[in-house]
């Protein structure tokens, strides 16, 4: 009995007394098993937490790394070439780079015009509609009801029905005249457009590390962007792309484009690791095929010295380029680091306890190493307790 | 004593020995109460941890996918609709879609003209100010001090006060003339632009998934995107706009906005889940109305025979439109699962913690848990230990 | 021995029996030790934890808040400003707005022309080539090879040599006549762009928190916009900047960029805590100087009364501005704060291990610290277990 009060007294005195010292360790108990099967299993799987956490979510997902995907980008583009071009269908007609591109402040998104049907001098009047159109062919007037139009009409019927050329009558309409021809390209004009350059200066500024970085600023020689000329093996870092490379590598024939109009995304992808010393930082290029046609009209206006107003329409085919930037910095942070880490550690307290499952259910010996981690309690009478092996 | 001994023995041996092999599988010593108020809550907190993260943050929140918020973007509009527009007030003057839309190349922002005021055939030179501009009326010359220009005149007064019409004489300036007139629009030119319909193409690409989707790809029959309109209801997955429906939808008034002008953002949302296939990637559409009126001036320049620099002056009221694409792509991921999972076994442990808590300082019999959970060691004289029950 | 039964009786029945009810409480059985080193340490990392996990990743870093990093944005921007400006250079000519921004639409990438070079009248013809090219320059017919072209010449030659003013004789060439002058420009014509004022209405979207801000709304008094301008000091809500102020802000000097153009970048930032009630969402401007000169050519075209098509070329010099924005919100969310909480907790767990390493590895009483926390069992005979303090 008094060996059961003293043991209580040993027991108890800490827990009333100097045991509820902040400064005493606390540790658990641990039942230590020889049953090597389980042992092997929780060693196995503990070094598989290892190894993931470390091998894994830190160093190959670059899980210690803080994330700013949302980078501020300017672009700025410039398309080069040759000055002038001679467009044999137009009358030996001339063009400079003034003409092909729409618009040309070199903004992100551009046309580069490689075809066009021009209608020049254009003022509002009445004549025939062009024969190409639905219900614009007639033989009579009645053919003709006064006021109608259509979805693909250039003007508004008058109701007489006159003649349009030696061998088509149609119906007379009001509208700007003459109307467009609705013939359709069968040879590109411009197909010299296939060796002009497009040059790219896109800069990105990752604004949560206050890091910023330029694709063309990373050479001192000044005429290297004159000469280089983008390549993906031999120079991937040129940012000066010659059109027809460039349609190539969106997979599109370039005479089909230039004939029809087109559009191609140009993708510039920045993933900046700037742990690196910002070295590992260099922006990667690709491209779609976005559009097989692309045609829009456009009319310039002006009023002749008669205080007529006339236009030009003009019908352009060409290509449309779009510059996607998108990028990724990544670099130190506390917090991601432990997040990845103590979510590891979580892990290695999930394992134990998967363990313990196999030990005390599925195990041949469970119901023994049952009754060993799991001492019993029972508060009979009072304070006295009933601790294993004590006995009245 | 020999007890004591035998007892230390038995338990030195593995320490100093053998008990150093790796594969020994160690587990906690539980204490099992059988206080039921404790166990119940902290089954009750489990089970709330395990609904919690299977039910909410990996099925409802998709915590198990790794996020793509940041897709790259293109957009080309077109504008279709009647092809041509008769405008009364303009001397039956007809438009076509050439003279609506500007810029004419299908970007992701265009103006829709409404509305406008030309002043034709301007010229510099000198001419009466408009007498709606202050300080531009003037009984005689001294009303007029030479070279004064305010913030809102046509140009720079010369000093003379001039015969404006029958009923007002104002201030002579040098700058384009004639001056424009000061007309606020009384009635929108242009209110079949209601019907025209808006043809959105866009294409959104995940490069971390490398999954692209547009949103006029999903169909076979060539001819839909050409008949479909876009409801909210009936067809969302159409993206042609009727004009009039998306001004609505905005909450704007057409009739207003093609009066003064406007600003309309479409806003084009993809939220895709490509764990489903990518079939549930749908882009969806919603329409707010930015300003409530909007205009702007523009010329276009010319010579003419005589070498006099010409231009004619465009005050264009109408609608911008703003199409804005923000995509979200989500797709399984290892590390964000098991970052979710190892959350909620931690959680676990805070659970006993707190019940440990309940059990150790607020239970009735405190007192004796704290006994029995916590087993007191003392290193009194050397090796030995004073373990529970054990006495000499 | 049936002491050793009872034991075994004691806590055998419970396994079996109603020790399997699962409102059993199981608590970890702990050692207490009155070691106050490893103690003291144990606690101090606790704090550390503690410290870190409540000031730091919830606190300061908003760690408890769900972010929404990818706002949608729309920008208009307004140029205003004296409405005229006189340039002597070009005989009095008087600009305005409708001159000098182009595209005039407002979008968030737009040109200010300081600057410029004006060809008025071309037409396609034959004309002498400007000496300022290479190769231009002659002196027999001979010089002139028929059909040569290079990249900077304004045509092709057509093989004579002929006077291009009483100084030089040039190549003749097929190209748009008469050819642009080389003219570099010495002074810029339009320095009082200085004083214009931009104005940049950006509102900004975060459809994850279906919140939505401008910068222009958080005033009542509707002429505040018309006076204020932009300060980093005084006035720092005031989204109308002086383009003067803009460019020093962006560290160039308005006079350089105003004679050889260059690109201005505006990055406005958004950092919207919307737990405090949206207040505390204000834009943040900041300004980077791109490009050091920046310059192009724009052509418009139109047709001559006697139906020749006749252009006026303009090389452009002037300021690009490129309104950049991003945004990042964030509100308070579950699932980041448990994250962040269950790591912290995780992390208590691993301060335990390493303590327990501390004692039981290096500590000097660590083989007695071990023999009490590992406490072994053997399966010697059959159920037969030996317990500490068990005896035969």
């Amino acid at each position: 009995a008094e060996l059961q009060v003293s043991g209580a007294g040993n027991m108890g005195s800490p827990g009333t007394g100097v045991g509820w010292g902040l400064l005493d360790y606390k540790t658990e108990k641990y039942v230590m098993t020889r049953n090597w099967r389980v042992g092997a299993l929780q060693r196995l799987l503990q070094l598989g937490v290892v190894v993931y956490v470390v091998g894994w979510a830190l160093l190959t997902k670059k899980g210690y790394q803080e994330q700013d995907l949302d980078p501020q980008v300017s672009v700025i583009t410039k398309l080069k070439g040759v000055s002038v071009t001679r467009i044999e269908e137009l009358g030996n007609r001339l063009w400079d780079v003034a003409d092909f591109v729409k618009p040309p402040q070199g903004e992100n998104v551009f046309f580069l015009v490689t075809n066009f049907l021009a209608t020049p001098g254009q003022v509002q009047g009445r004549c025939p509609e062009h024969p190409s159109i639905p219900l614009a062919n007639c033989w009579a007037d009645q053919d003709c009801p006064e006021g109608e139009t259509g979805t693909h009409s250039h003007g508004i019927k008058t109701g007489q029905c006159i003649v349009f050329n030696g061998t088509h009558r149609t119906c007379e309409i009001r509208g700007w005249c003459p109307v467009e021809s609705g013939a359709v390209p069968v040879k590109p004009l411009l197909l010299q457009a296939e060796n002009f350059t497009l040059f790219i200066k896109n800069t990105v500024t990752f604004s949560k590390f206050n890091f910023s970085k330029s694709n063309a600023l990373d050479t001192q020689d000044p005429t290297y962007f004159k000469l280089c000329r983008y390549d993906p093996h031999s120079s991937p870092a040129c940012p000066v792309f010659r059109i027809g490379d460039l349609v190539a590598a969106a997979g599109g024939v370039f005479e089909d484009l230039a004939l029809l109009g087109g559009a191609v995304g140009v993708h510039v992808r920045w993933d900046c690791d700037l742990d690196s010393r910002g070295a590992d930082c260099r922006p990667q290029y690709s491209f779609q095929l976005q559009e097989r046609s692309y045609n829009f009209r456009t009319a310039t206006h002006w009023w002749e010295s008669s205080g007529v107003e006339a236009r030009s329409l003009l019908k352009l085919y060409g290509i449309r380029f779009d510059i996607l930037v998108t990028g990724r910095a990544g670099k130190f942070g506390l917090i991601p680091t432990l997040i990845s880490l103590g979510t590891g550690a979580a892990w290695l307290g999930v394992i134990t306890f998967l363990c313990d499952l196999l030990l005390l259910y599925v195990d041949g010996e469970a119901h023994f190493y049952w009754r060993t981690k799991y001492e019993e309690v029972r508060c009979a009478w009072g304070l006295g307790a009933v601790t294993p092996g004590a006995s009245l």
